[in-house]
């Protein structure tokens, strides 16, 4: 015995004052979703900075080192706690306290800044506000956790810095620059990020890949003007054709990607992740069904969740050229032009792919036509979560024992910026878990958040530190 | 002795007589190029009843049975000539004595309907006026040669159907119709029109083929909505995509078409046609350098005057589908759509081309995509006289004899429509033979034709229906 109490009672103890707490913890919520603190507006710049100032406070409290940090932009919140064990992992809790604007403001049920409790005919229960979910419900469970653990145990079980944004919802003009000055001090063995899903209502999830992409424009030039297809059709290049012959190759019969070294580095799901997704009950038939497909359309041979999660894509998201107004027009047109994208998994390098889209498309022009590129940004790879790290299996064993249910592996065919953001600045991986629900209305009108998501999502960030601190 | 002078003698004091009747000829247009014959406007319908009626007053007193045809728009000119001998070939004669709106009128060095002849420098004369070209000018060549034939021989030497329209630059409307009920009046060996150019300034032409059409859009329909490209990308049909494999397998890697049976009756130029085109000079290069091509993109090892000519085509006149503004948006779309038409040539059928080119689509369909097919109308086929065709042969030496140099017997990759009406209403075959030039302005401001074009152009008629007499 070294004076501690054991983990477990220690644990149980934590999440009984929690649960004793909770009415206090949903007060402290509503204060902050009173709080209009939208980003894009600067009519609300000094409600941002309040809310940011109200958080470095409440960190204060609980005993982190705590600071508004000025930006361009709205400020973010920093705070630093050493935690109880030099040996527990340095965790980054990341979130961000501004919101979205309300409009159209008529179809909300009441004033989106004055937060309501309502309750079901089932006894569930959600609380309705600008924010609820997106992103100051989730955070509050994080921050909640950490008061558990701070008011019972005197600590926190690890290490935690805390890092909140404050214009997340418009892009985060600010964040690059910050980081690139002040990012050392986020530094920490991974990040944690509450802004996501659960599975569905009981099965929480933790988001452990994110595809990455590279995209732009190609325009592909012949003649120096438009032509008469019967004066010049069959000796003039149609830049049209061209286009489709080169885009139309850039997928083998089975849905491949054909640019050469594509798939280099790019490995399969391990099969225990696809063993788990296929527990999930994810209905094919039900995701393509919705949106009038059957058939899934890339690579043969491949469940849906794989497709969509762990498999890179080319992806023609536009295309333009000669006449597409009424009627018809016997026009061979000087150009034609496409904007292109491919979703990147782990292992593949933007720069490459986007070298190799390239190469693809200037190998098949003929020498009279000109092929022009307009990449969009340097594009961003993908992120993985190693599944076998220690820090995701304590998540994961976190979430199972607070909902008694699997947690859900899930990959995310799109990106989420931060991600990326702190990959490429600090070299750290990111382990995404939420307790939002589809239904939440985000960035919509009567915004949600379940009570049983706060309540039983600061009970499992409390039991996700406990397991961290334990394999530390 | 059987009381007529010899051929070569009759034509020689026909010519003779024409020469010296020039000036009066020269008169007699303009009186034609006063008349504000413009159909597309109704305030000068009047004055193409007018133009009408002229004409058909002036072949009566050349001993036509003439006579003002009603339509619901703009009358037909219908004349009809026995001519010397029933074994002589019965030839009709097309020409319209419609003209073109003059805007914009401030252009115009003086009143397009107050014909003017100008001289230049080097000595050679034009007439300045709307229709002087298209198509009075050229008209008048044929009915001042018969005028010819007829004052001096008091006959013509074959059978002469003449019809002149009132509509052909709004699109002759009337004109389907009035085949229909009257085309067999105009039923004739075959037809000569009047209405093309000469390959240069010193070298005649006849245009021996007209290639023909058909054409439609082609709309590719997937998912019920347009899609997130990250969420569903990777496992959604992407119907941009889909319409680049399809059309974009239009085309062999030498540039012919794959439809099945579309070079079924495809017959290659004959050798005699073919070196006749290389004796004329043609630069492939300065063709292409116009408009800033190098290369001719048609079939491998073909001239381009064979792939503009006598090729059948594929070309994709139209593309559009998804996010096609600025910037990006990584949309899947629910549907992507083409205009495509097909030049054919002659052997082909507009509609079994357009069938398999249904087919070409809907056998590359996944189940679950839907394509659906706008077809323009039914098609037109291509036409083309043979060049054995004695009628021809009578044009082609006629034309050599008055221009002294070999008539470029020319291709057209284009239509003209009256060829097609004339071809499927009556069966008749159309020798194309005209003396325009690329300069003589016709549809814009200050439309002119040369003297030389007039006069030598009555001459070549004059030849023609002398050596077609003779082949009778």
């Amino acid at each position: 015995m070294d004076g501690h109490a054991p983990a477990a009672s220690r644990l149980d103890a934590v999440l009984a004052r929690q649960d004793a707490d909770f009415d206090a913890a949903l007060e402290r919520l509503n204060d902050l979703l009173r709080i209009r603190s939208i980003s894009t507006d600067p009519a609300y710049k000094a409600d941002c900075l309040t809310a940011a100032e109200s958080l470095a406070a409440e960190l204060k409290d609980l005993g982190f080192e705590a600071r508004v940090a000025p930006t361009t932009g709205h400020p973010m919140v920093v705070a630093h706690h050493d935690g109880a064990s030099a040996d527990a992992p340095h965790v980054l809790f990341y979130g961000h306290y501004d919101v979205q604007p309300v409009d159209p403001i008529e179809l909300w049920e009441a004033d989106p800044f004055d937060p309501e409790i309502k309750t079901r005919d089932d006894g569930s229960k959600f609380i309705r506000a600008r924010g609820a979910a997106d992103d100051k419900g989730q955070l509050r469970t994080f921050i909640e956790a950490c008061r558990a653990w701070k008011e019972e145990t005197g600590t926190l079980p690890c290490k935690v810095t805390i890092f909140f944004e404050g214009e997340e919802e418009t892009g985060s003009p600010s964040l690059e620059a910050w980081l690139t000055e002040h990012g050392e001090e986020l530094k920490a063995d991974f990040a944690l990020v509450c802004d996501t899903n659960m599975w569905d209502r009981t099965t929480p999830a933790i988001t452990a890949s994110l595809r990455g992409m590279t995209a732009g424009e190609v325009i592909i030039k012949a003649a120096s003007r438009d032509l008469h297809s019967g004066l010049y059709g069959g000796a003039a290049r149609n830049p049209i054709t061209l286009l489709a012959q080169i885009l139309g190759q850039l997928h083998d019969d089975d849905g491949r990607v054909v640019l050469p070294g594509f798939y280099d580095g790019v490995e399969d799901a391990p099969a225990e992740v696809i063993e788990q997704w296929k527990r999930l009950g994810f209905s094919e038939e039900r995701f393509l069904g919705d949106v009038g497909l059957s058939r899934p359309a890339g690579e043969a041979g491949r469940m849906v969740l794989e497709q969509i999660w762990t498999r890179p894509t080319a992806e023609i998201n536009g295309i333009i050229g000669g006449y597409t107004g009424e009627g018809f027009k016997t026009v061979i047109p000087a150009k034609a032009s496409a904007k292109v994208s491919f979703r990147l998994v782990a292992g593949q390098d933007p720069e490459k792919v986007w070298t190799a889209f390239e190469k693809h498309v200037t190998d098949r022009l003929p020498e009279d036509c000109e092929a022009v590129f307009n990449r969009r940004d340097t594009g961003a790879p993908a992120l993985n979560v190693d599944v076998t790290n220690p820090a995701l299996q304590a998540c994961v064993d976190a979430l199972r024992d607070e909902w008694e249910t699997e947690p859900a592996l899930m990959g995310s065919g799109g990106s989420i910026p931060i991600v990326g953001d702190f990959k490429r600045h600090l070299g750290m991986d990111t382990i995404l878990a939420g307790f939002g629900l589809e239904d939440d209305n985000i960035h919509s009108p009567n915004e949600k958040y379940e009570l049983e998501s706060f309540r039983k999502g600061i009970r499992s960030w409390a039991r996700i530190l406990e397991r961290l601190a334990a394999k530390g």
